[in-house]
């Protein structure tokens, strides 16, 4: 294992979140963190998909984390502010968040994600698109 | 309690995810929409902060419910896109997201969300500013 | 030229404002168009960059036309909503917009853009990503 | 003339941009910038309405100097993204961005805009809304 991904497995076994969501790092490449989620009948919204906040909060995290793969070993990653795009109902028996880094910088990252989600036959199909900024933060908040 | 009010509560209380964060609907009104949330220990990311993705689906929830509370009695609503600003760390006791409408249409209604934090002295903060994008459905998907 | 690529040419002309720019129909495919501009030097902002207003104004016509050569023959299109980030200062000698369908529907169409800089060596480097929203309209507004 | 605002003053007079659309400074205080454009025909788009490209771009400009006027003496100021909701067809007279401040940091702003439409009657319309992000650049790029 890596330095970087040591790093990153480390930082997500701190967010809480992910653990009661029943979130897990199924991937770790430099610039790019792949997060699984199975479903479950608690992550829903109104009409029974899962809810747009969890299809984002996994997205999010799987983008901070591949910007954080990419950061120096001192550095510490803060969301700065991500946009996503709903593309199906989130209805699947699991979801796979892929975070890519688009541009890499000294201060800023650029990040991407897709989630898909997969059904009983495990065909997959796009449900979250995610364009959003990412700061590489020394124990600094996010606008400061 | 207005039609519009036990819509918006009736359709809160089937967000399985809602409940999983110990969400409350705090304040109904026409276009406006205010979830509460107390801090919890197992919604932290890795520096203790609310995870976004927290922060972020109570405000997609409050600005979904804005939007539906000027809609049709029979409209369901769906998140198209949203966008997220993180402006401090989200430390605090509790939360509080403000979901406006800010353009409400036929199809498409635009809203905005700050979510404010409280501390121990009840003094607010803003944490997030949002700015998204409604769609008035029954029965459909987001895209199609 | 196909049904499609011929809408999307004939509409092309009727902007006005993508003449003013110089920007041109580079390319037009199912769900895919090209826009390209020369540099010039009365579209630039204070530090002689490209104005961010330019790059995603071009982003913003590939994405839309992207989307409307997916569209029944009498749909218009007109955009929701897009977010950029800007990668790189947008310096060379052209341009290049190419607009993206992520995802087609019926009423909303989820697009995605990647500008390109292209140097004195015709060397290319990506300035700008675009996510955004589009919607078939006939004859109607954005949110109505 | 406060140093602040000769700052803002001198550098859009730099944006040739800015002057090719016919955008004027309307106001500078500190936070806050409005920029006016009168409607001209070569700023259309296909169904002569303002291009959504330029009230984007007068908004980006009104966010950049609004934090731009917060930030040091030898600061520059860069867009890092930012995201626009259409809220009505841009049709009028003459169109006011209004650029606001939301959060002021050293590095990260996060900014707002709304851009009014005004009719022959001068009764005012909003036709877009901004949030974004912008950084405190001396002489670099915006992702570096």
């Amino acid at each position: 294992m890596s330095d970087a991904e040591r790093r990153v497995r480390e930082s997500f076994a701190k967010q809480a979140f992910m653990g009661l969501l029943g979130a897990r790092l199924a991937r770790v490449a430099p610039g790019e963190v792949d997060i699984e989620l199975p479903f479950r009948a608690d992550l829903v919204q109104q009409h029974g998909y899962l809810h747009a906040g969890v299809t984002a909060a996994i997205a999010d995290s799987a983008c901070g984390y591949a910007a954080l793969s990419l950061m120096p070993a001192d550095a510490a990653v803060l969301s700065v502010e991500y946009k996503v795009n709903m593309l199906s109902p989130a209805i699947g028996r699991r979801f796979l968040a892929m975070g890519r880094v688009v541009k890499s910088g000294r201060t800023i990252t650029v990040v991407r994600c897709e989630v898909l989600a997969f059904d009983d036959h495990d065909d997959a199909r796009p449900v979250l698109a995610m364009l959003g900024t990412m700061i590489s933060a020394k124990g600094r908040g996010i606008v400061d």
